[in-house]
């Protein structure tokens, strides 16, 4: 599909998140956390074309709240069309885990004016592919169609921003997809199951702990009703952006978000997202699971760290480029410690999960070669990171992180999606169409010293949670 | 103070649970998970009573719905006046951590009728003491008072049920002191910023995993606001329990009740408390903290195991068996192996907490003596409880371990407030008078197979939560 290359790209990257259920699909398990590099690709593009503003970039509010961005790309005569509400599985009541994304899945099933299944077979009989995505900050529904259909698109989604129809007889099957989907994404995987109780664990109180798919006993006490009162609390123009990508202008658009979304009258009770704040963690935490169907030991290690709408400024953007420099590819420090020189592993890396609406993390990750210990794994990214604290990072090798961003932008561009979700990424996760255009030039001014600071700062393995995933035989002794 | 005794013979074990910040006090750090033990020990008073009922022990429910208990302890013209509110930290809302306790101490800050300050006053100027506690499941107060006084103490009790006056001016010194008390319990003791942590990462989503004094960024967010808004929540006859215990009939006492609680209005919008289940843990899960101002390493592992209130028939009774054979005194085999034995450990047990409204947990703990390695005490404790699974409990064993029961419970009878507490905490936490009362006789039936087959069910190392406390020099290495 249209997304296929960059995520082939970083498809280790990607599994690493989805473990985390960050992000759940509708149908079809995308690799979603290359959201994270297409962030940092099309930033990085943006610092490649310079100070030139993306042509015809644009965002207005109309009179409901509801928050409009345009961004033209007239290669072809398509649009991407998405409608992301602020809203996602941090902010589900407690004991109601999976409210959001079983929402998500819902709003596929019908209105006032359309019976069940029937958008999604609009936009085939129109030539267009939909789908739609929950995760911790938000939920998003997108299409992407020849511009003449986009009327019909804004019409449909403005449709069930308001009529959606649930009743018990429509949601009670949608449960057993959604209950084989948490099977297949986390019961059958050792890697979905370790990822879900690191996460419970490196989260000591906030609800990013909670995987997106939900607990399996909150999974079975959802109803029309959970669902219905979210959707009524969350669902609402003052609570949504509107973006559009493609072959379209602002002064084309306007009139077209005014006649369909524009009517929609806001829900004034929804005020601004309050969540907790993570406590300071204390001690070193550390997961272990045994599982006869791993096939490569592996060890991963999350780092609390602040994200690009908490962080102070800077920070986000040394940490941008530090885990460029420690785990981003086959140049990085990992990489060329653990699987060139010392041969003893099939992958190294690490990434960071910035794009959050509270903090967010570093990982550091490693699985072991057939025969290799994972002591030893664990040991040698213990050196790399104790390197980078002692005698810090060079300045080829930021100079080189910049490059390398810069380098990937480059294929990044051709996705009109991926700029499209760059923005309601970073919309919904507290940061502005400001924050996104400047970028670049942030990153370009972040020093080496900003980089060893905040290496000094947030690779902090005695208060880091790690996890670790063994083969074990029938018995369940490791191997 | 009139529960020394029995509290100063189970420090240990006492301290271990207040680790946990399970229970939080207004003004003393009085031992409380006593409380666990002085349930078995009074229900095991009971059985050694036989079959004979507490003389005149009585409840009712008046017609507001508050539930009364009363105990008649004709020793000594004293009595011990409770209120037990069926709310506590693991019912406060996500971010509001501490707002139980916090409210606790607030309802010692005036009425509408009563300086702050002065309910204790008037207390201590008929001679009597006073006292509240906050845990997960429940919020109490109690004086203790000559008999004369029990109208005195009812009439200002029912009072602060809904006449309490809070201004930001009375309630922002009070988060000092709040604060100072969170800094000597936990930041400033290296087992209470374990236990702390421990527990939130032993519970995966449950609130239990929240600490009850709440965590710092919550507890400076808390305000007369939310304390007041959570009073009107959840302070209500009908979310009550008055117990009487002492020198009082249920025939006296009732119609005090019913002149002083009686006439308060019910408040029907309070129904059952709804929490999460916690979810299955699938990983072993690992701890460790290193700090200075350890005087000796330290281990305790949790296994999740069932409440009395969630056990199925038989279980939980077994569990407290199995857990007074494994760790409960200088007999119990942990102790046996590690102190005695192989002379490693300065302490060595295991304890069942057992009486909550949700999970409740089996703790095994050992602490090193000096030159001794933690690994060490952690495989001294493995060996001992594979011992039990694979070769189970002695006939012998079960026997001594409810003739110890027995006996410990001849010294308990004594405390007034201990049978008093005993029901509360049961009452509060879904259980019954008739559960409390018939507890002996189930104990009694419990089998040598039951207890071995909940030691093979609940004590699963591979998914407990295991904490290590090590010294640390000051350079942060452990010894």
């Amino acid at each position: 599909m249209y997304e296929n290359k960059p995520r082939e790209k970083k498809i280790t990257r990607s599994h690493t998140v989805q473990d985390q259920s960050n992000e759940l699909h509708k149908w079809t398990l995308i690799a979603f956390m290359a959201v994270l590099t297409a962030v940092a690709v099309f930033m990085s593009t943006m610092q490649a074309s310079a100070k030139i503003k993306r042509e015809g970039l644009e965002t207005f509010v109309l009179k409901n709240g509801m928050q409009v961005v345009v961004i033209p790309d007239r290669r072809a005569p398509v649009v991407t069309h998405m409608v992301w509400y602020r809203v996602g599985a941090a902010d589900e009541d407690p004991g109601q885990s999976g409210n959001a994304h079983f929402l998500e899945h819902l709003m596929f099933k019908g209105t006032k004016n359309l019976a069940p299944g029937e958008f999604s077979k609009i936009v085939a009989r129109n030539g267009g592919q939909d789908n739609a995505f929950t995760s911790q900050d938000y939920t998003a529904y997108f299409q992407r169609v020849a511009v003449d259909r986009l009327p019909l698109m804004m019409e449909m989604e403005a449709d069930r921003m308001r009529n959606l129809v649930l009743t018990e007889k429509i949601v009670r099957p949608e449960l057993e997809v959604i209950k084989e989907e948490r099977r297949s994404r986390v019961e059958n995987r050792p890697e979905g199951r370790l990822g879900e109780q690191l996460n419970a664990v490196f989260y000591l109180a906030h609800p990013y702990g909670t995987p997106v798919i939900g607990w399996p006993r909150d999974i079975a006490a959802l109803n029309s009703k959970t669902a219905i009162e979210f959707y009524k609390r969350h669902y609402a123009p003052n609570n949504a952006i509107l973006i559009v990508a493609g072959d379209i202008t602002a002064e084309k658009l306007k009139p077209l978000a005014e006649k369909y979304y524009g009517s929609i009258p806001a829900v004034p009770e929804i005020g601004e997202r309050q969540r907790m704040v993570e406590p300071v963690p204390q001690t070193e935490r550390r997961v272990t699971l045994k599982d006869p169907r791993v096939s490569s030991a592996s060890i991963r290690r999350f780092f609390l760290a602040p994200s690009y709408s908490k962080a102070a400024p800077g920070e986000a953007e040394a940490l941008d480029l530090l885990v460029q420099i420690i785990g981003g590819g086959a140049t990085s420090r990992l990489h060329r410690s653990l699987v060139l020189d010392k041969k003893m592993a099939a992958g190294a890396g690490a990434w960071y999960d910035s794009n959050n609406l509270d903090n967010g993390k570093i990982a550091v990750y490693g699985s072991a070669l057939p025969g290799q210990k994972i002591e030893n794994i664990e040991r040698a990214i213990d050196e790399v990171i104790a390197d980078v604290l002692t005698n810090g990072i060079s300045k080829q090798e930021i100079e080189r992180a910049k490059n390398t961003l810069i380098a990937q932008a480059v294929y990044a561009q051709d996705s009109q999606t991926h700029l499209a979700r760059i923005f309601g990424v970073a919309l919904t996760t507290g940061q502005t169409v400001e924050d996104v255009v400047e970028w670049p030039e942030r990153i370009e001014k972040t020093t080496l010293e900003q980089v060893n600071q905040v290496a000094k700062k947030y690779l902090k393995s005695d208060v880091a949670a790690t996890g670790i995933l063994l083969k074990a035989d029938k018995k369940g002794t490791a191997s």
